[in-house]
């Protein structure tokens, strides 16, 4: 294929993308297949010659489209929005089309230093304190990691690292898998579990301490911990808080456990990877309470990851506050011959690596710039602003109703329900949400639906709780 | 943006991306900017209304692209190739606007089943052994890593959690800590950096054997390091070879390895993130021998990624053998309430999540599909056969010269030459290479130059050379 068939067949493909996303909603959410379904569909090898894009788009729709879950679809309901956007896409395009590794500055300069900027906007947008900011004298800074995940993970690394090197430097002949044995982290019991794999791979205990009424983890949990571990000679190094848990939207008392962190010289990471984003609106920030610097000016959280809704996958954000950016990058910072370069010298340079799992990464960044600026922040703070009220509008369905019951306080866009009565029935009620198809015209519910409403997703909600109606 | 103008937008881009691509050599392969070039290009911060598509476009002449190091130019030495592609290209879109997070099986079928396929398509391709392949029992099976680093990482992390499994059956008095702190890896002083980069993530350490004259590590090496640890006490669990290294294209001794890490119950990566894409030319296999079953029907190695050269960064394969593939993904299983579904419970279920760092992932196998029917195996093995001989074509080039004298041998795609005389000068001889920005009519050197010799490349060594002798 070379640059003209690739003109031909990109519009192509930009035509099928349009057409796919306008027509979603005829598209079943879940597909029917069974496990196993995708290999007898095509050859059990790949082809000797090439074929035509003709024939792998025909293959497309028979082989891929039935067996996709079609996450953007307005019906879709499970796990958390992914919500791609135009904007996003055209910057994937030329991020792939620019194809540029920037494991460090000079791998491509726009690369880092784009991130280094959209993370400042960004800082900006949701209100960050001033020292998590890059700014001109690259102190703090975000960069994009890859899942939250690994956000979580790279904190939890950093900060066994710098536990370990203090207390080799004042014991020189205490061994790292020693130290590490002594260590201790925290989540909360209601943290992603993401968080407990951290623990896991980095061979630290990871303690669940028990999170109050409303699924939030309190400074009192956290204290009673600490005692108990102090008095068994483990060493606390590490809290995950969690703004916006996965299971009910719970966010973990900053305001407490931030204050400990700083006295028991704690790393705390805060995993935003759900709520971060809500934070463009300014009356949702008082829900980061804690994250600022304390009354004693030591801010109280050491690194922050956020989740970015509208860029897919790719696309987890994670500050690191002034003056401990070193401790980020210093953990596991290595340049071999290979990858080094004459401006590496000269002290200003980011070189993103160090600050992530990975060695290489893709031009992510031009995702952010794209968004940023078509959208603008107002436009972002619209769409924040829309989903939770279409949450609280479907709240007041839930509450309509009594045979359910709102199980969880309803603060950004999650709604918590149950039916009133046992986890079996609730099960068998999950179960059979699960196993109903419903699409356009299935007629199994009644579904109200017209083109026009899709944007404002009304009639997804009127749909979904339709079918809370039909049980 | 709508979906109209989208259809408007992204086939501008699609433009946009093939006229980069066509006047690439155009643009100076390494940008003249300095560190901090982009911040004052753009304004501090995001704009509060929404811009147009036609003022972000703009800014990308005007901001990015001036500071991209271009690495599809056919002037571009540095690294390795990336190489994008138009069908991967294409399927990335698609990839991008069907945006599913392919964490399980349920989260999008086909997502999950069309990478198990692909990575069987590709197994067959470059000769892997039966037992590294999925097949319809699902027992062996390969995944789409992020990276080489994380395949290595990955792979320790699963012999790590293997062995300490199975010294706690024997004593379950052993705590982890206690026995990863006796562990010791091992590669060869040649492997890469994220290797060592491993070890230090996972605690364990990693001891780095001496290589031979042509940077290849043999048996002997092993068997020292092996015969000292184990009378320290230390527990071999776990050897990352390498197919291909990044300083000098090198090929670690598989058939002596191998039956040592065997007989020694340690696992064995192969880290072909270079080397493995020209096991699709069958003259190249005898560069993997050892990687097949041995004499006593003992398969050597446990894991292997290499990585695919068309597929730009987000695309690193690795498979596991037979019936060890528990082993890779019962290092850190995790089963929280809210990734559950129903039919996981058949147990003929592939989760990708088990087998990675992160939990989400891309439609990445899409991209694979794509490149393979498009161009066939025929045309992959043409892509390789043509580098490889590229090389040595640029080999010859050099030996012509008798300052110059090649270093290592000359296998693939690399050719390492140096200046007869100090290691100084020839650091002299890179920095003035690196600082050469030399294009298109640049008058610096004599540039050997035109549209149809692009796709050969001859230009490219030819103007390589030219440098050389203008030294």
């Amino acid at each position: 294929m070379d640059s003209s068939e690739f003109r031909k067949r990109g519009k192509d493909m930009v035509d099928y993308i349009a057409d796919y996303l306008e027509q979603i909603e005829s598209r079943q959410v879940f597909p029917d297949v069974e496990p196993g379904y995708l290999r007898p569909l095509i050859p059990d090898a790949a082809p000797e010659e090439g074929e035509t894009f003709q024939a792998i788009m025909q293959d497309v729709e028979r082989v891929i489209m039935p067996g996709v879950t079609h996450w953007h679809n307005p019906y879709f309901f499970a796990y958390f929005p992914t919500a791609n956007s135009f904007p996003a896409m055209l910057a994937d395009m030329l991020s792939g089309a620019v194809g540029c590794i920037g494991f460090s500055w000079a791998a491509s300069p726009a690369c880092t230093e784009l991130e280094t900027v959209m993370l400042d906007w960004l800082g900006k947008m949701i209100g960050l304190p001033e020292h998590f900011l890059a700014g001109s004298k690259g102190e703090g800074g975000g960069v994009i990691q890859g899942t939250a995940s690994e956000a979580t993970l790279m904190a939890l690394l950093a900060a066994r690292t710098k536990v370990t090197r203090a207390l080799q430097l004042e014991n020189p002949e205490l061994t790292e898998a020693e130290i590490i044995s002594r260590m201790v982290a925290y989540s909360s019991d209601q943290a992603h579990s993401s968080v407990e794999r951290a623990g896991l791979i980095s061979g630290v205990k990871m303690k669940k301490i028990p999170s109050d009424e409303n699924y939030a983890a309190q400074g009192q949990a956290l204290k009673t911990a600490l005692e108990e571990d102090k008095a068994n000679g483990l060493i606390p190094v590490f809290l995950c808080a969690t703004l916006g848990t996965t299971a009910s939207c719970a966010f973990d008392n900053l305001m407490e456990l931030g204050p400990m962190c700083n006295a028991e010289n704690i790393w705390l990471h805060i995993d935003a990877a759900y709520a971060g984003s809500a934070f463009i609106c300014p009356e949702f920030r008082y829900l980061m309470k804690g994250v600022e610097p304390s009354a004693d000016q030591v801010p109280s959280s050491d690194s922050l990851s956020p989740e970015w809704p509208d860029e897919d996958l790719i696309c987890v954000l994670m500050w690191k506050q002034v003056k401990k950016r070193s401790d980020l990058i210093g953990a596991f910072k290595m340049d071999p011959v290979y990858l080094q370069y004459d401006q590496q010298e000269s002290g200003l340079i980011t070189d993103y690596r160090h600050w992530q799992i990975p060695l290489g990464r893709r031009f992510r960044s031009l995702k952010l710039w794209f968004v940023f600026r078509m959208y603008g922040i107002k436009g972002l703070q619209e769409h924040i602003r829309k989903h939770v009220s279409l949450a609280h509008e479907f709240m007041d369905y839930v509450k309509q109703d009594n045979r359910f019951e709102i199980c969880a306080p309803v603060i950004l866009g999650l709604v918590c329900f149950r039916l009133k009565g046992s986890n079996e029935l609730n099960k068998a009620l999950l179960h059979k949400i699960n196993n109903t198809h419903c699409r356009t015209g299935c007629g199994t519910f009644k579904c109200i639906e017209s083109k026009k409403q899709r944007n404002e997703k009304l009639s997804t909600f009127a749909w979904a709780f339709a079918i809370l109606k039909g049980v």
